[in-house]
Order: C-alpha cells, then structure tokens, then sequence
C-alpha cells in the first residue's frame, strides 16, 4: 500500500467533511472516497460522527442519497445472481410478525430468487435472523448464499456478517449514542443492502401507528416516495404496503413463540394466527404480481401466493430451506417444543381491548430475556376488540429464568400492555 | 453520588445535541449541563463530536456564546483576584514576537495585578509558557499565583494544569482532527479563560497578515467587536489592537532566542531588538491607559509604559517574578548561555527583503527541534526592507542537534524564509 496515496484520500475525505459541514453538496468522488475512508476503517470515530451531524439538519440531496448508496455497495460485499431477484423488506419496529418467513418460502416456491438477508433484534425482541436461528444456522457465507438460492430459490440468513454495505454497519454505531437517524439515512441504509444484494424486486412493508416507528401516514407516503425514486436509479421495481397496525399480526413475541406461529401458518394449522397469515399473503401477493409482470408470466400473484401456501407447497419450501442451512426438517409446530417456565396472567378488569402499546411490548419481552434466551417472550391470547374477563387468562409470559417472569409481573403495573375499557 | 440523576443529566445532555442539530437554540440551563458533563469526562468523544459539528455550519447566536462562556467558568477552576485585574492575549500564530513577558513586568510595576496563564506551543515553535520556563518554574498551583500576584503584582506561568474552563481544552481535542475550529469557539475559549481568571481589563493583539492567522482586516474587525460584545456581558473591558504584520517582532524564534529578546528590551541594551520594544510598548500602554482611567489615576498609559522600561523597573520587576517562580533572578542577556550548535546561513543571491514567509520560519524552525529543544531555532539578522549581499549571513541556525540543521538548510530550499527581489 503506498502511504502517500492514503494521505491524499484522508486529506480529501477531511476536506468533504468540512465542505458538508458548511452546506455543500458533495459529488460521487468525494462520497465514494468518504464511503471507502469508512469502510476500511481508516476514519476515526470523531471524524465519521462528524460526517453523520453534518448530513442531520441540511439532509441530503436526491442525487446524494443515490450517491451514498451506490457508495455503500461498491466499497462492500455483492451476492450475484441473474434474472429476477425479489426482496422484501419492513420499516420494522413491530413486535410478533415474522412474515418474511412466510414469504420467503411463498416466492422461491413460485420459482423466483429471494435471497433474504435478515437482522437480529434491534428495536423488538426479535430480528427474523433470531427468530430462523432456531431452525436452522443464519450465519452462512457469500458463497454458500449464492448456491442455496440458485439451488432451491431462497435462503433466511443473518446478513450482519457477510460485509455487505460495511460503511453503514459502522456509521449506525456512530448513531446509536445519539439515538437519532433520519428517514434520510434509514432509506440508503436499507437501499444499499438491497442493491448489493442483486435485488431487482421489492415489496416494501410500512406499518403506521401510535406506538410503531412511523406514526404518520404522511410520513409513510414520504418515506415510500424516496424508496420508489432511489430504487428507479438502480433499476429496481419497489412496490410499497403502507398499513395502519394497532398490535402483532400473530400471537407470540420472542424467537421460539414467532416461529412456532410461522409453523403453524405454513401447515396450515387449524388454530392458526389468520392475522400473520393475511398480511404474509397481502405481501408475497404484491411481490409475486410484480415477478410475474416482468417474466411475462400470466398469473394473479395474489391467487398464487394463496395456492402455493394452502397447498402446503410454501411448507415443503420452508423445509428445503432449513436442510439448506443445516437444520432439522422434521420439525413442526407440534414436536418443536419449549424449555421455558410459563406463567398466566389474568386482566385486572373485565372489558374490551382498546389497545396494544407495542413499545411496552417489546419492552417487557425484553425483560423476560428475548433474544438472547430464545424460549422468552409473550404469547397474546387475546387481541384488539376482544372480549376479557377478570378470571380468563389474557396472555402468557415465557422464560428460562423464573426471577424474570416475576420482575415482567412487576414492570406490568408501570408499563401495561393492553387498554381495556 | 446518585446514579438516577446523573442519568438524567446525561440524557438531558443527549436532548439538547439534538435540540443543538436541528437548528434549536440552546438555553443556559442546556448549556450548563453540556459543559459540566463533558468537564467531567461524562460524555463521549462521539457525543462531544455531535456537539461541536452541530455549531459548526449555524454558528452561535450572541446568548449562546455568553452562555458558553459561563458555563466553560463555571465548571473549572477560578483565580480569585479583586480590584482591578489586567491580561493580554494575542490570537496569534506570529513567531518571535514575545510581547507577554515585557508586558506583565511593565504593568505589575505600574501597581496593577496580572495573573498571565499562557499556553505551550501550539502551532509556532514557542509558546510564552516554553520561553518563560527557561527563566523559572512555570507550573505553578491556583493558590501559589493568587499569592504571587497579591505579592508583587504579576507572573508568567502555564494555564494548561490548572483546569481553568477544562470543557474547553477537551472540546479543543475534538476539534483537532478535522483541523476546523470557529473563529466564534475561539472567542469562547479565551473569554472563558479570562473571566476565570477574575480579568476585568484585557488588551487583544490581532496581528493580521497574509501569513498570519487572520489574514483580512475585515475578518479583524469582526472578531474584535465580538470579543468587546462578549466582554460587555462579564463587566471586561475590552481594547483590541489590530495590526498589519509582516514579521516577527523580534529577532529570534524558539524559547531560548526569545527569552534572550526579552532580557535585552528590559536590560535596554543598546543593540536589543527595537520593533518588539516598540510593539510590547504600545500594548503595554493601552492596557495601562484603561487601568488608569478607572483607577482615577491622572496619567499617560503609554508615558508610564515607556519611563517603567527604560528607568529598568521593568527589569527590577521581572526579576522579582522570576524569584517568585523559582529561577535565577542573577540572569542576564551576557550570562544566558545557548547550549546549542550554531550555524550561518547566507542569501543565495544580492537584493532587498521583500517579505518573511511567517509558516515557513514557523516550519524552519520546529525541524531544528522547537520547542522541546529549549536552545533551537532561528536568529533572523536581517528583517523586511533590508538590503543583503551573498557573502553576509542572513540568519543563523540553532539546534542541540547537527542533524537537524543538515535538515534545516535542505527544507530551506523548499520552504524559504524570505524573498529577495
């Protein structure tokens, strides 16, 4: 490496800071400098935070975030892949609605790559990466990812460690003691993994609500217009859901609960949660119309996500998927049982459910010890304009550890759950 | 101490970096809470780097900076004086020009207090602090000086232990990897250190010039009258003294050559360097002349600066502080002794000094191994408008080090000190 050469794009990575700091624009040269300083680890924490206030108060320009993140890709990690490629992808923040796993098999059954990488738990208390954990190994190479899916159509990995977009990684823990990312950032941070990713398809999942990260819907129509422009740049098709969401599509919260509940919608459980499952084939329909639409293939995506899942062909997928990944595929949602202690709760009056506050949710899941204890969590027996009664239990809390089951008990009192009037 | 409240603190803190990055503006209580978190180290080199971008492109308005100057008091060390208290300060960046240590005795001696801190080299080959520690002791404690200073009026010792507005030397440390500070931060970090200091009359040398640190009168005039505004807010009364310069004052560079500078303008030997006279005089005199004034003293500021040196009061003075400070006070310019070799440089061709290039001597002379090298640096024999020849040395060379005036004399090519038209 010649050390004069180093200097110079540490010099002009120095300069693009201070000219973003004063409200300048900046060009691709300069973005792509700053994106590989980043990437290589070669700009200090202070002058990456720098470069990350600068962008907070001015934003950035259209052809700046495309910049970004076309200089997130080119200074990481690609999976390759030919012909169509789907993708989906939510806004997240919503407890116990593992649809992707849902989706996944749904797509790749219909005969279209999904190559799905996924995250563990961030703001809930579980990531889809946690939630496949438990079926099968999330952490898989570039490599392997690219033989699965040109094998059987579909993997759900964990996508943290492939170095895929490697200067996000890190200016996301510039972030985190500041507690602040724009719209702005979320979207190329997203854009970036998707592009360097192969993804020519995508269906995006935006749910509002009081208690969900986007609260507005003209935030969402906002939001979902910058998706659209930028995946326009790089020729991806980005169809976006935007739907008002007052709890969990399905009933668990925590990785054993979510996957038992994906489970059981794929064998098509009598008891089912009809809830995940409507809004897993809402998703997969729009994805599939679109695959469909561009490979001249005349189907009703819809029909065919309906098909393929009541057909149990989506669960024999699934079950290719996990042998892929080097798990079990005799498991069903019957022999796959749980180590956790249990213990009911019962409502402190009767009445109808009004509410389900997601962010205390998600918190005293957390107390119980999701992720990291696979079997914690909430399973919600009742849901929004149900009935309840003082003496019927209304939901169940999981966890290896009893001492966390009584300290969720108490935190309950501060930070209740549900609204019942 | 209470873990609850900190944390509030804390994320109190973490809210106004916000406020601060959207464009908010802060209140005293907001930015009390910044400064006392990050002087006592409780915020992190990232959020501290939020901070200082988030003033960056927006700047402060007047309130904030009185508020951050405050605060910066508040939460660090103080010098407790009464009565009248002088200091001066030059924004510098000008080798060879070291005024402070004919100022202080001149003022001490005409009955008014005037606790000098100065700093170390910063960017020129000496600070006050590094020349002044040839003659005596420079680190001192608070109580030490207050005595001092209540004793014979004055002393020359280094500010940068005594955690005098200690929020400021850490957001120093943050600002220098992007080589980007503020002219408004610099305000701030002097005022601060001021007021600390109980200063409530200052003189402000502003040496303006196309080597200098601010190289455009307009620029000057700016800063002046915010240093004033800010003054006005802590009862200071401000004098600025703004000055085209196009070299150093003096004849030498580095503490050893300044330091014998000083000595020959307070012995007022005959062939002492008259231009650094003249400069320490004319500061020395505005000081006195608003010290006067309300002091109720019916004199001349500039009269008395002049019969104080040239009756050697200045020099009695002197000698006093440096007993004071644990030196010799039998030193003089004849028996100061250089440890250093010397070497004679000449001009490379016949003609007048146009200009002497200001970074290049301050370049020159750090190779030869200033400041940590007490004895090295340059002696220029020849200053601006003066006419050289060939074979007459033009400026000698000083290091402890052969080497490094080998080193000196090949940078010379490429970076010359002077140009001869």
């Amino acid at each position: 490496m010649n050390p004069a050469v180093n200097t110079k794009h540490h010099l002009e990575a120095i300069k693009a800071i201070q000219n973003k700091l004063l409200g300048k624009k900046l060009t691709y040269r300069e973005v792509f400098n700053l994106m590989n300083e980043i990437s290589h680890k070669r700009l200090s924490d202070i002058l990456t935070t720098y470069f990350v206030a600068a962008s907070f108060k001015e934003g950035f320009s259209t052809e700046e975030l495309v910049y970004l993140t076309r200089a997130m890709v080119e200074t990481g990690t690609k999976l390759n892949f030919k012909g169509i490629v789907a993708d989906k992808h939510s806004t997240g923040g919503v407890a116990g609605t593992r649809t992707t796993m849902i989706i996944v098999p749904i797509i790749a059954a219909a005969g279209f790559k999904i190559p799905k990488t996924s995250s563990r738990a961030i703001t809930t208390p579980a990531g889809t990466a946690d939630v496949m954990e438990l079926l099968g190994n999330v952490m898989i190479s570039e490599r392997k990812i690219e033989s699965i899916v040109n094998d059987i159509g579909g993997c759900i990995v964990w996508g943290g460690h492939l170095g895929i977009a490697p200067a996000d990684d890190i200016i996301i823990k510039i972030e985190e003691p500041l507690s602040f990312e724009s719209f702005d950032k979320v979207i190329v941070s997203i854009m970036a993994k998707k592009v360097a990713a192969s993804t020519n398809h995508l269906i995006l999942d935006i749910p509002v609500g009081k208690t969900m990260k986007i609260r507005h819907f003209e935030d969402a129509e906002k939001v979902a217009k910058k998706f659209r422009m930028i995946g326009k740049h790089f020729d991806m098709e980005v169809i976006t859901d935007i739907s008002e969401t007052f709890e969990p599509a399905g009933r668990g919260v925590g990785p054993y609960l979510e996957a038992k509940d994906v489970l059981e919608v794929l064998e098509q459980k009598k008891d089912r949660p009809l809830k995940l499952e409507a809004k897993a084939l809402r998703l997969a329909g729009k994805l599939l119309t679109i695959c469909f639409k561009d490979a001249h293939i005349n189907k009703s995506g819809e029909e065919e996500a309906r098909r393929i899942l009541s057909e149990r062909i989506a669960l024999k997928k699934f079950k290719e998927i996990i042998k892929a990944q080097g798990g079990d595929d005799q498991v069903t949602s019957d022999n796959f049982k749980t180590k956790a202690h249990k213990k009911e709760v019962l409502p402190k009056k009767n009445g109808t459910i009004k509410e389900i506050n997601n962010y205390n949710l998600n918190s005293v899941a957390k107390i119980l010890g999701a992720p990291e204890d696979k079997y914690a969590g909430i399973y919600l027996l009742k849901k929004v304009d149900e009935k309840v009664e003082k003496k019927e239990p209304l939901l169940l809390f999981y966890s290896q550890d009893r001492y966390r089951i009584k300290e969720a008990e108490v935190t309950l009192q501060n930070m209740p759950i549900y609204e019942i009037d």
